[in-house]
């Protein structure tokens, strides 16, 4: 149960404060917002959030309780008593615990759902997040966007996404060798939507998808919640000689990989290696479904050529975004496939958001077409080399003796390999105790002695405190 | 398949017409935008695209057809070859075909994706289309909302929406009698995302959802996608009596209504109806989830407080949104929901597109509380009740022979009931053949003498010459 972040007692009112916290509980569970079962912050978090001392809030507990709105439960703290709003009748309150354990769609991962949770408490060094600092987040280009809002449609969006913006898209692509027309491009609301478009459009209910160990899909639950399969490829090494083997055993729809800088490993996968890939699945008549949302945030030199642009057959399905570079807070990212796939998933997507915000698409395809992406991206770049850099030299000051990693050569991550196996879920909360949240390897698959850090968000300064702080927490293992 | 809307031959090339489109469609096909079996446009399509004459484009195709890249199948017109790139080898391409009959989710009903389709063809005069004329949106309040985007976030939205903007939405639900925290309201793209979610999120397979009949649900698969069940409770008719025996009849979870200003019948529920319906709701512990986007919109007295404002029980999922009244560019709905039913959904939320574009938020909180949104709102409901007035003179000078229809309250929509049945889908083909687009009654349920009409879109002109030339084309029946 989260506390109500808005509401507070009055101090001066004629009202004892106890009372008020009494009333505006009472009418959270008759409102039926507390619903019966449900568990109440602790006493110490009820007089925090209300900025009141601990014993008020116990005679306001106790008052609720006398009235029989509330019961203490051994073992499971305060929670709002069955029948309270009428003990008479019969109950008509809809059974919603029910309703909630109902659904296709799977629950989080509980640490992706704690590490959601602790990304929007203040103070947390985040080493692990996978996102660009605030501060380097184009506001002003945003803002700049929007003097001239001429082309500005507030109409039901197209969807396939505004033709400005896939034509913004169709020329973006072509920098990097794909020639698509705006008729093979459709815009999502992110690239995870466009995962969650393929698994319930595409794809067969028990099929599975091979994918790289580890890979960003272990953290999701995307496919899974389709009754789709995971399928690990080849565990930590980047040969694709399993593909065939692998797309006989099991009844295989795609392979998902991130060749350049992937996460959470960094790799960037060398031209050999993707042409390799390419003839292996082509061979297979397997679809690629490329995560490429990396791509611009090279650091040293530029990648070798997307998968998409070296395919000869149409069989890559590119999925980019705009997340990482100009902020995840557009949720602006694009699908680029055969005509007839995007009509499929144009259709789906209308039929369950009718479309992307005009707002987003407009702000995006300005900063495509007036030449503040490449501004943007440029100065980042910088950002992100020194960031990665400086990171580097902690790593080598203070890890030397209890891990080993990669240098990237761009996107955000560095792979941490620990020389000896500890208990992560135990890190992660004693880290997180101390104000430091980490991304333990095993979200991304069997990886049980791995962290993922990322350099892109935290401050320097938050960045030097927080590995000095997370090496000691190690070594005490 | 679509024509590419951005190519064009270049008129004063050294390299003849026909020999540029060769080229084209050519790489079209070795892309894989264009895969195999794929229809191409006929020829006079082809012609007007490419602003060539006919011959040019025979050209073209035949040598592309003597090439083998495509071939005329009876009855089928040209489509693009099997084997066509690599005729040697064994076929290397992937069976999109197959993929794209593949996935749970269903596709939008045929005569939905037309209507979807000519929506964006320009010369077309909407009169069933349920969203204001782009001329009564608010793109200057929009735009000044972005003068000062101190408070904008271009990072990972909040999954249950921005703070600032649900506080927004809770201050406005007051207003209508509605008293609910934060806490317990969730920000979706859109009133259409807020069901996608009810229905991966809180509902069984097999599960059924009692709605009204005719209604808006009948014209989308959401439910149907997830493997719901739709059944209709009162044809007609605004009896809730039959509401036990359909609850016992069917595995029914949730029964959805728009008791205000009722898609597509503009029926507005006395408030008689609504404690009779929340009673036969609460009595069986059948939540009602709540429709109440057009609420806002009444156009000569408020309607009675919403079902969510009678509640008790806390057994009503309170869906609204911006699109009626904002535009639906924006992409910005929310639902209210007791806390736990919120936490699930805005848990998938995040799983499936990580929560809503923060420009839209950022733009709807700030018109939310600097007045902008009461002063739009007020500007909008005289336009509309002088377009209604326009409308509802027009039906009596033109209609009063061949149908009758009730004046409505609020929001868009006339629903005509034609005296005689005529064939339905054969006057919605004429109609778009004179350029006159309709939404047939068929489209929300068992009504074949229906038709939806909007006064909100179209100008009064169209309104006026559309309405004049599809009275004319129901009188040929």
């Amino acid at each position: 149960m989260t506390i109500d972040d808005q509401w507070q007692p009055i101090k001066n009112s004629a009202l004892p404060l106890y009372q008020q916290i009494y009333e505006f509980i009472r009418e959270q569970i008759i409102s039926g917002n507390w619903p019966v079962g449900y568990k109440l912050p602790s006493q110490r978090e009820l007089a925090a959030a209300y900025q009141v001392n601990r014993s008020t809030i116990v005679y306001a507990l106790e008052e609720l309780k006398a009235d029989g709105w509330i019961e203490s439960q051994v073992g499971r703290g305060t929670v709002v008593c069955q029948n309270t709003w009428s003990p008479l009748t019969a109950n008509p309150r809809a059974d919603w615990k029910t309703y909630i354990q109902s659904g296709t769609h799977l629950p989080n991962i509980q640490m992706i759902q704690e590490i959601n949770k602790a990304e929007f408490s203040s103070h947390i060094i985040r080493l692990g997040t996978g996102e660009l600092s605030p501060s380097l987040l184009p506001t002003a280009m945003i803002q700049d966007a929007f003097a001239e809002t001429a082309a500005l449609s507030l109409s039901y969006p197209e969807g396939k996404g505004s033709f400005l913006l896939r034509q913004a898209v169709s020329g973006y692509l072509q920098k990097k060798g794909i020639f698509v027309s705006p008729n093979s491009i459709m815009i999502v609301s992110g690239a995870i939507q466009a995962l969650q478009l393929i698994s319930i459009g595409l794809l067969d209910q028990d099929s599975a998808i091979l994918t790289e160990s580890p890979s960003y899909l272990n953290s999701i639950m995307v496919f899974q919640s389709a009754g789709i399969r995971m399928v690990p490829l080849n565990n930590g090494e980047h040969s694709f000689s399993a593909v065939s083997r692998a797309k006989r055993q099991h009844n295989t729809a795609l392979l998902y990989t991130t060749p350049t800088f992937h996460n959470p490993t960094g790799y960037c996968m060398p031209e050999t290696k993707r042409i390799e890939l390419l003839e292996a699945c082509a061979k297979e008549r397997l679809p690629i479904l490329e995560d490429d949302v990396y791509g611009d945030l090279w650091l040293d030199t530029p990648p070798p050529a997307p998968l998409k642009a070296l395919d000869k057959h149409g069989n890559v399905l590119y999925v980019g975004s705009m997340s990482k570079v100009l902020g995840p807070g557009l949720r602006i990212g694009f699908i680029t496939a055969p005509e007839p796939v995007i009509e499929r998933l144009a259709d789906i997507k209308m039929q369950t958001d009718y479309g992307s915000s005009t707002l987003s698409q407009f702000a995006v395809a300005k900063l495509m077409t007036n030449g503040n992406y490449e501004v943007h991206i440029e100065r980042i770049r910088n950002e992100l080399r020194e960031r990665r850099d400086f990171v580097l030299s902690l790593l080598s000051k203070y890890f030397a003796d209890i891990a080993v990693w990669e240098k990237p050569a761009g996107g955000f991550y560095i792979w941490l390999s620990l020389k000896k196996d500890i208990p992560l879920l135990l890190l992660f909360r004693r880290a997180l105790q101390h104000g430091i949240l980490i991304n333990p390897g095993s979200l991304y698959g069997n990886y049980h002695s791995h962290i993922r850090l990322s350099y892109s968000y935290a401050s320097k300064e938050e960045l030097e405190q927080g590995l000095i702080a997370l090496a000691a927490l190690i070594k005490e293992f």
